[in-house]
């Protein structure tokens, strides 16, 4: 398979080989996917309703196998979406997918204990009283932590759509003293809409004069004013692939105070983004860029983790913060996004998407970080 | 409180007071609520991590020692959002809560097994070694069936931002032959934002020709052509609450099967609402509706359920299907959505929004559903 290929064209038989491989580690004969994030990874189904199986290497024939459950609103699209797996039309689909593996004699099933509801559980055990129900929770989020070519190419096609929305919107000068948060976001999602998102990543944050100090704001009728910090965080969907990206921009003639906590957060986000190499522990990148903002004596300041994992969902694993664990690997896509907020005042965050890289990471976000006035 | 002042505000205290009546029948001490949702519906919280726990009346001060969790970034919003009630700080919420009920020694403790994790399960069990949690699921759903004169409001408010956003669509002429779906959808969504929407209800659908026969068709790339039906189906987030309406147009002049077709669809809406009565059951009003396609000969082509509870979300309790149960009541909300899919060729689905009132129920959506002909 070429280079281009692979980008091209999702490989969900790889990625169910690469999950048997777990399923041994954790001697289980099968796990039962009910997550329907983790289904569309596994097999590009789409719908709104679906259980899998997927059975272990151990097993004989374990793709032919491998069973996809459904209900009839979604025949036809299981078929075009999953052509490569055997589907089940039931009702009650995870009942179904439960029973299957009952007439299999399938002994021990891993199923996402952080997923599943109590309730489910209840009803997996009653269903099929010859398994052995193991709780084998994250098996799929950890191998889509790493992404793959195909993945690689919607996150880059997202964070293009961000970037080219965001360029839109400056050119058409609908970012200036005078307008509301809300029609600056309505304004921004549609100029990412025009330049291909499917949807937005998330709700996006316009956060104007003292409501930038307030990292998760929502958009209101707050009237940008000159001498104010305008916060935007946001992000474009592409074939189910989030972008996030935030800027700070100042509104008028900065004043020392605008240029010194903005050089501040651009510093530390350039040690983030430094930090991010194969082997690193994500504590220690959020420490990288959180020692630049404590050493300045706002540390207090900085209320959030650097950052996140970013893919079919806007937050995955890693969590990259001070408590975070684990390993960055090559191919993992995250944000950095440190952020300084002085209550009541304003404050400043600068985020990138980018995917970790032997010799340096990937930047998916490509606007400028520089100091940018708006009048 | 006058009925207008009962429209304006909500009143968490009285939903509070109406569930701890459910938690002395359940014979619980107290109910752990994590679902963010029901959260919301009980406190008007809308910060995206929180856990509360409601004392039973048979406690004593049950009201003072209700407490809402959440963690350090939403400590400003919770104490706006949530004045009436003890508030905790706390990194792991839920742990902070649990750890708590242990300390009041509340004997037995519900929750929402229909919601929490066999993981979280897990871990409440080994944080509070002496309390005795008991699944209690849809407790606080089952509340949320019937909506306050507030709620009611809200979805009044997000069925006219639908209702208007479709009037502006068809004034603009942007829904003719020759444009794509993705462009109606996007200007649909477009206009109900400058109708007050602060979000859509959900992803908008636009299905036109063959592509009508689809129950939940995505927009594409086709292009509307004469001779198509064209169906949206779309809604408004309004306060929170969630409008949901469909109405199918044809593009040129209609033909016999065109006429035949979308007459049939409306004989069977007008049935499906004229049968919503306190205490209809469920299942007999969608049998209304499915009588008259099925007279017709056309059962097997009406392949989903007839309608769904609205709310605070966009698919509520109860379901309105063929094998649904329970019994409606006066200030349930519902949806009632019948269609007819032929498939390569079209469909017809025509939704409204409305409320369960004695004397016939309240209509929510009012764009006309007489078969509309655009060129």
């Amino acid at each position: 398979m070429s280079a281009d290929h692979a980008r091209r064209w999702p490989d969900y038989a790889a990625r169910r080989g690469a999950l048997r491989s777990l399923l041994v580690e954790n001697e289980v004969d099968a796990l039962l996917v009910t997550d329907l994030v983790n289904i569309r990874y596994l097999t590009g189904f789409t719908g709104s309703n679906a259980t899998l199986l997927v059975h272990s290497w151990d097993m004989r024939n374990a793709e032919e196998r491998t069973v996809i459950g459904t209900d009839g609103r979604y025949r036809t699209q299981v078929s075009e979406q999953v052509p490569d797996l055997r589907a089940e039309i039931a009702r009650a689909t995870a009942r179904r997918i439960a029973e299957l593996a009952g007439e299999w004699q399938l002994g021990r099933v891993g199923y996402e204990s952080h997923i599943v509801t109590v309730d489910q559980h209840r009803g997996f055990i009653e269903q099929c009283t010859g398994l052995e129900f193991v709780a084998t929770p994250g098996l799929v989020e950890q191998l889509r932590m790493v992404k793959d070519p195909y993945e690689i190419e919607q996150l880059r096609a997202a964070c293009a759509a961000g970037d080219a929305g965001l360029a839109t919107l400056l050119e058409r000068g609908a970012l200036r003293p005078g307008r509301t948060e809300r029609q600056v976001a309505r304004d921004l999602e549609w100029a990412m809409f025009e330049h291909g998102a499917a949807a937005v990543a998330f709700e996006t944050i316009v956060a104007t004069g003292a409501n930038s100090a307030v990292p998760h704001h929502r958009p209101t009728e707050a009237v940008l004013a000159t001498g104010d910090f305008v916060k935007l965080d946001f992000g474009a969907v592409v074939g189910g692939y989030h972008s996030d990206m935030a800027r700070t921009f100042v509104l008028g003639a900065p004043t020392d105070w605008h240029r010194e906590v903005y050089a501040l957060v651009q510093e530390s986000q350039r040690a983030g983004r430094e930090a991010l190499t194969p082997g690193a522990q994500v504590a220690d990148v959020d420490a990288a860029a959180r020692a630049v903002i404590e050493s300045a004596g706002h540390g207090k300041l900085f209320v959030h983790g650097l950052g996140h994992g970013v893919g079919l969902q806007i937050h995955e694993a890693p969590g990259i913060a001070k408590t975070g664990t684990g390993t960055l690997l090559s191919g993992v896509a995250v944000t950095v996004e440190p952020g300084v907020y002085f209550p009541g005042r304003g404050g400043v965050r600068i985020e990138d998407t980018l995917v970790v890289r032997e010799g340096g990471p990937e930047l998916l976000t490509n606007t400028s970080k520089d100091l940018t006035v708006v009048d």
